[in-house]
């Protein structure tokens, strides 16, 4: 194992109603004056927002409102709300919705103490500062609300790029599992793919003799495959729903990943496919992993049978193990189909002729210098391979 | 799943030499003043003293230093550390060594900003304000690196009660495995057992539904039962101690015991034992556990017999699942005796002819009215014939 620094100091408050205490715990981390960031008018609609607001009126607490954060979120509205912060005198940002809201509340964080272009911390500086932030989260994916992560569509010739750094850990979320029930069932399952692509993406290391880290990353998966089909079956199912909720942040705030190589080729080659067609990522996940995984598996074939033993429940074949390696990979591929997801480029809106164009960004693209990838080390002839894995 | 609160913000800085990094933490979290309280002389043969020492001179730290901490750490040593951080204005507490220096330091830490008596957390009050706490690990086993919680034997009757409450969640915690490579087989062995019994407390629920802490749990056994044997079999195997040390952590610090009930049977049945013959408290775990299981077996087989072939790799007996649950228990009593724990009343020194006095302490020794147990109610009788399960 590796040396490592793990620090999560988010304070999780879990379960029915724990919206009503937002205010109470901007007071906490003492917020005064608030930017309350959200996305289209779903959370107006419900009455969430309401909700919100009553708490923090029940606590004195100002706020100024900014809406209209994106799937895919963007760069523009970023700027617009660093500039709210600024005029208004925010020191508090809190974002009520899914992984994209609070990436771009987190970017705005960031960028309102920031002398500069917020986007250097999309190129690779590390966010040191922000204005301290809060979540309310509506969807269990992309585990932004425990993670120290954030990533950005930048409108300018369409980059999605991710910055990080220790201001980026949200004071505080708040995990209301009911308040997923309203999702179409295609975002719940876009967001059961996107917590199985952040536990693989650990799990696919080079670091040996992480026994502990590998068994956590199976337990998380094995409760998804287990909550998963129950969620999609009955939406309303609550528990179901709590177990995949918390489940979805440990999958990202790194308790399961820390002091092991990680592979984040996935969500990097991804990253070009919902830029460019504004896909969901999930579902761009779910086209993506089989293929990487498939290209990748001969690199360590033990690794790729060890979870399809232990998660996907194959029969080891000890006298051919990239059987059961390959097994693996068609069970999460048939896995994630029966949840609704896409298994092909076409169905992502995606075209065989942009994949020169998708490969060269993925390598070349922001700064990178060729290759990508922590598991196997990708130029950019592979990743064309990989993308042609898709069609 | 229960609605819940998880904040558990301490630092971890896990690895080799990390200890030469404990003044820039300190510093990191305000510490200008350090109590550095230790237990015997083993960190100071081992030269460990002198090296968190000399990391506290290069960031200009002062300190005084308070030793004596022993294995059921006693209330006396607590008085003595309190008195001291008020005389010389010590501001933050620094333990370096196991838990038992830990829970001491914490309640040192607790008192030096209480003007009542510090027993009083002891007796069920919260521990809202404490100094700021610190540790250097030495043991993986109690997990108080990264709990809220602290445990104390009172020498006025020998009680040996717990306190909690978020000021006991250490500030920073310095977890370097090869630290642990020096421990007696018997004591490395003794912090196997207490991990995994703090998995099996919080297995041990009446809460229906919760797949994602269940598996969570059982990914921490399976890694003990992994490393357990080979650290044992070499105890200068760092991999397994570091794999250990993270997964005793994780077993304690509640992020997979949230929203659930718990069952603290065997450690309230064990904390009579050590009170009274002083043995170490992992030993007394290894007797407790197969037996409150057997005793508490019937309240919920398929509980049992889950956790026996998840985690056992026991044959499930569709026909008979008692067989299998039962089979399970047999099979963790198997290994806590090969990595050389004990498994009667008298390899602990205890005695037949002391069962009443230890099931009277336990249901009603300081405030108890008569029953224990999160997942079975037991009241005296059933204790005792629990305690007579053990000779």
């Amino acid at each position: 194992m590796e040396n490592f620094v793990f620090y999560a100091p988010t304070l999780f408050a879990f379960g029915k109603d724990t919206e009503n205490d937002t205010g109470k715990y901007v007071k906490q981390f003492a917020g005064s004056k608030v930017l309350i960031h959200y996305g289209s008018g779903s959370v107006v609609r419900s009455g969430l927002l309401d909700r919100v607001k009553a708490s923090l009126d029940n606590e004195g607490i100002s706020y100024v409102e900014l809406g209209g954060a994106m799937p895919n979120p963007r760069s523009g509205l970023v700027y617009e709300g660093i500039e709210l912060c600024r005029k208004e005198k925010v020191d508090f940002v809190l974002a009520v919705g899914g992984g994209s809201t609070i990436d771009s509340a987190k970017a705005i964080a960031a960028g309102a103490v920031y002398d500069g272009d917020f986007w250097d911390f999309y190129e690779g500086k590390c966010v040191e500062k922000a204005l301290p932030i809060g979540t309310v989260l509506t969807i269990a994916a992309a585990g932004s609300e425990g993670s120290p992560d954030s990533v950005i569509t930048k409108e300018d010739g369409m980059f999605k790029r991710g910055a990080s750094g220790p201001a980026f850990r949200p004071r505080f979320s708040i995990l209301n599992p009911a308040l997923t029930q309203t999702l179409p069932e295609y975002q719940t399952a876009c967001g059961i793919t996107d917590i199985m692509a952040h536990l693989y993406e650990r799990y696919l290391t080079n670091t040996q003799e992480v026994e502990t880290t590998d068994r956590m990353i199976e337990a998380l998966l094995l409760a998804m495959i287990h909550e998963g089909p129950r969620v999609i079956e009955n939406p309303d199912n609550y528990e179901a729903r709590a177990n995949i909720m918390w489940a979805g942040m440990q999958a990202h705030n790194n308790s399961c990943g820390v002091g092991r190589s990680q592979d984040w080729t996935s969500h990097d080659l991804e990253h070009e496919l919902s830029a460019l067609y504004d896909c969901a990522h999930g579902a761009g996940l779910a086209v993506v992993m089989p293929a990487v995984f498939t290209y990748n598996l001969k690199h360590d074939v033990n690794r790729f049978a060890k979870i399809a033993h232990r998660v996907w429940g194959c029969q080891m074949d000890f006298e051919c193990p990239e059987r059961t390696a390959i097994e693996g990979i068609e069970r999460l591929q048939d896995f994630l189909i029966s949840i609704g997801m896409p298994y092909d480029f076409e169905s992502l809106g995606a075209k065989k002729e942009d994949i020169d164009t998708l490969a060269q960004q993925a390598c070349y693209g922001n700064g990178r210098t060729g290759t990508i990838g922590g598991f196997v080390s990708l130029n950019k002839e592979d990743v064309v391979n990989i993308y042609k894995l898709m069609l």
